[in-house]
């Protein structure tokens, strides 16, 4: 296997069989962190920081100098050219004429992609505001794998703060890829997003489960829930009846359980940040002394603040200094593999959903609609990125911003047919009538607003009333 | 050719064949960037940024590290012991200790030559202030000659702020010195200085010929230009018609346009951005099909903003990204040589201009006046930088800041032989009287105003009203 | 002598034997600078400064580099995880699993101790608020030795601020130590702490000896001094009569005078600001003409301000310079003992200070005190770090904490064998009473205020008025 030139931008850049090949390697340097130095000698590493990760660069960094390589950084970007109107785009071309590999963190939704189109070079995202982190991903991934030898049909628990936690939303997806259960215990008010569920069952061929929580105050000795989300592999019988096969499973134990801390920075203006912080699930001793946590891995992505107890840093379940320390062969595997430094002997290697995705039908005529999302890169730099969108569904009509990946649901179509026809038939109707399943997706037009539609010279059409 | 322990604070401290000595290691270089890592094994640069210029440091980091050596870098520096109230020659004394040569970026204008004068190692000026940036000269430079073979009579025009680019103030002495022909096409307001233009007539022996322009709107398929200058090498008869020849000149096509971005920020105060931003000449695809313009390189320093439409960015007269990739072979070049980590063979090498400049009469009697440059170093560590100036002409007197290279021209002079006389020739006179060519230079004394002539004990002479 | 796997927060942890060896091995190094570059081949060393300081970060770098090994740098760390409300133990743990070994400054005091305990690899104290900064302690007396060969019987004059110069307070310890004598010339108002003074006569076997001034102006061509502090090694015949004896010893000369800056920014909200900066004495060329300084170094940590003056730079007494280009050869040793990498054959190694002042007996039962001092970590950081102290004396009971080594002194005392007896034996006394002493040692609770002792369910004893 070979991902030389490769760019690692979302997880769905690499199929499972290349995340394995990932770890494979991850798991023979890790057996030599001093062996490697010669893997990627005379090569440089740019580490371009617009928002800073001290932890995940340094990561970074350490990972490419362990592997003989040399890297040149910049955390201060914000205060310099940048600052002075430069795109990224021009920064990722000159970035990538000096540098043989980019990493970047950027607080743009996208802005990785877009440095990845541009460089000339490998790039790897460390980052993109909300959207993406693969290679946290990646290390957590690996961790539960080299704990439990596998991931297909592990229980792992989401915990705390579902509706923030970018890596949380990207382990959840990669989890369902490898055939994991995930079960659910948000914080009150910090509840998985909708966009996340449904990606996990259209995008990943989940199944979901809700169950009534067994025992909301957790008292019970039981795991008390929300919800549970079920790949594939479950039998049926046991689908039907799903409470009662749900805490058949939870009574054989969880495998690892999630932690993420409460981001008060989010709730800073809201007034009910004092009542999340109060109710905010707190994994201690005592939770894990539950049955069900017997042999439950606890994992965390760090910084940790109240939400993980201290006292729990010497059991043995504790997992999270062993992550960020397996985030450096992780990152040495992904980085020597990307330069094409080294090659990894796997049977057989799929093609990335990424590629996967890039069949859709896309939506690339500039106008009608925008991003909506106000982090995304195409929205900031909107001079020279042209707005492009993968038609997810026709029923709701979803778009889906190929940078940000953010879901856009228009209102309004048209065919770009009209022409042929009258001018008559110049018109535009309503996303949900039966125009928006019937207008071939080669001509499909869709529109924002009315005010969009007739800037464009579409009359309304009938089901319209303007 | 040997530069090792020589330092490049100025354009002038090399002369053309050295120049051309580095452009010939950067083309060696660059034919295998990979394979230099032996060059400055073991040696240490030091990159202190006291202002934020991400691309160019990143640029001089990757050059020292594809040559094997290491790299120490402060980019926080003004939060720090400067901040305290070192000076720089303090500083620049302590790093050279640490490290065997030294980038310097400092607000101050001046700044890279009193690092140099002190650290004991080579210094390389990445940006001082408005006063020099040799290495981004160097590489303009350096990719004219790549791509046009010479530099020697061609025509290269100079675009948009000709006012505030410090780099296009030294690319035009520099392409002067080369006997490239100049033109000049400035946004309005944003004319180039009077100081520029006399360096360049009377530093460089250029020739300077003003022309109305032909078309001011531009229509006329011929570029529009306010003044041309000429290098010496221009025949006589075609220079007494300078509208015609300059016109025959053009029709033959300009070999490069050199772009510079609208410094929004240097307009912050004045009512008049706005204005200039929307008159401010944009080089994009439709004037690029002029004729004049069919094989012009289009070069820009980077970053641009508006100046510079992206839809040329595939066009392959479009130089910059080229431009700033080849700045990590030349300073790769640079430093190897500075270090004494490589020799060029150069048939014939002439001492560099900044040497000749040494020849001219210095006052540095530390009275009488101080540079009037606001952000010159001398005006700012004054604790221990003693004034210092080059006469550089007598008619009328002109008097350079050895630090900024600033022009100071002093009101008052007097002789430094009145003690040979009695008291009452102890008098200052009127700079612009007989007095003041007649004074020999080792007895010049100038002043500032009257005041101070009057505090060291002169009185007014026979031309002074006061 | 092996110092593999060991830590450097103060200088008690090094022993004289092993300080020797350091110095010894930088003696070696300093030969041939660019001859280390495989000593530590392979390893990263991760800068950590969460306060900016350039020049130390930069010389801790370059000596990573001269010996081979690779840096990963971390200055912008106030901005990010650690604001995040991560303990310096987790980012310890976390950055200890990325390099082999960790250089850390810090606002707080006692944080490098708190690396130092959960990093899991040697750590070097790069400055600790205003605890310690033991590599600057070491550079000072390794520029000491190499340039009178010992340091022992030497006299050295400390010059200027006395009272806040964290650096000064170590190396008067260490001079004690190495059996130099002291002396003290502080600005008005900026004398030498009482706590110092009696850690120099308590821990390092010093001995105080005070003399009236003899010439408050300087004038009289003698050392103007308030007080000296000689080792033990001082002939008792001589202390008897302390200003003859003193006086004697001054003609013969000072082998050292250390000089520190006015630190302008502690005065900042006092009035006295400008009074002290002016009464502050200046090291210059008129007082190196006395006698008395005729041969002697004159130090400063730099950065300096006004204290030292710049005529001064090219006089062979002058050591500043000297002093910080030695920081790198003796940090190449520090850090290659540590990591292992070398060893030093040294003939008798005795154990470190701070080994012995383990012995001391400790209070740690978590109640009665915390730690006074507003800076120190064991505060900042109390979620995980238990509050621990040595009892350094009972009379007064002086308790020292353990990670800031303040003093602190309490009120009150109980003892713990009050559940054998009554309820009514459970009483509090005061500190300074006859149980102050009688309490065995193992048995001792000690208390902060009344209402601490209250709250703890103690009632005052006899002797307590409340």
């Amino acid at each position: 296997m070979s991902l030389e030139g490769r760019s690692l931008v979302t997880m769905d850049d690499l199929s499972n069989e290349e995340i394995e090949g990932v770890f494979s390697l991850a798991d023979e340097m890790s057996e030599s962190m001093t062996g490697q130095s010669g893997v990627c000698q005379g090569k440089i590493m740019a580490s371009l920081f617009f928002e800073p990760s001290t932890r995940t660069r340094l990561s970074f960094e350490a990972a490419m100098l362990r592997l003989g390589g040399r890297v040149i950084t910049a955390v201060d970007i914000s205060a310099t050219s940048l600052a002075k109107g430069e795109s990224i785009a021009d920064m990722a071309r000159v970035v990538g004429s000096y540098a043989d590999i980019i990493v970047i963190r950027h607080p743009w939704e996208g802005a990785a992609k877009v440095v990845a189109d541009y460089a000339g070079v490998p790039v790897i995202n460390a980052g993109d505001g909300g959207h993406e982190h693969p290679t946290q991903t990646l290390l957590d991934l690996y961790t539960i794998r080299k704990e439990r030898g596998t991931i297909k049909g592990l229980k792992i628990a989401l915990w705390g703060d579902l509706k923030y936690g970018r890596t949380l939303h990207s382990l959840a997806c990669a989890l369902a890829r490898f055939g994991a259960s995930i079960l659910f215990r948000p914080a009150p008010g910090l509840e998985m997003p909708e966009h996340v569920v449904r990606k996990l069952t259209m995008d990943y061929g989940g199944e979901l489960r809700k169950c009534e929580a067994v025992d909301q105050t957790g008292k019970g000795g039981v795991f008390s829930l929300d919800a549970i989300y079920v790949t594939p592999s479950t039998p049926h019988q046991l689908a039907m009846m799903p409470d009662i096969s749900i805490q058949v499973e939870l009574e054989k134990g969880v495998d690892a359980i999630y932690v993420t801390r409460f981001q008060k920075e989010r709730h800073a203006q809201a007034n009910g940040g004092d009542d999340i912080k109060k109710a905010y699930p707190v994994v201690d001793k005592k939770l894990l002394k539950e049955k069900t946590f017997k042999q439950t891995l606890v994992m965390h992505p760090l910084p940790r603040i109240d939400e993980l107890a201290h006292e729990l840093d010497a059991d043995p379940r504790s997992m999270y200094f062993k992550q960020a320390a397996r985030g450096v062969p992780v990152r040495m595997a992904l980085i020597s593999l990307l330069l094409g430094a080294r090659k990894v002997d796997i049977p057989e290697v799929k093609e990335p959903i990424s590629r996967r995705k890039a069949g859709y039908p896309v939506y690339d005529r500039g106008f009608g609609i925008r991003c909506q999302n106000r982090s995304c890169v195409s929205v900031n730099e909107e001079k020279y990125i042209k707005a492009e969108f993968r038609i997810a569904s026709r029923q709701p009509l979803t778009l889906m911003c190929v940078y940000c990946e953010h879901e856009i649901f228009p209102k309004y179509v048209a065919s770009s047919e009209w022409h042929e026809g009258t001018l008559e038939s110049k018109r535009y109707h309503s996303a949900d009538s039966h125009w928006g399943r019937k207008i071939r997706l080669e001509n499909l037009i869709v529109f924002d607003s009315e005010s969009e539609a007739r800037s464009r010279g579409f009359k309304p059409g009938k089901n319209i009333h303007g």
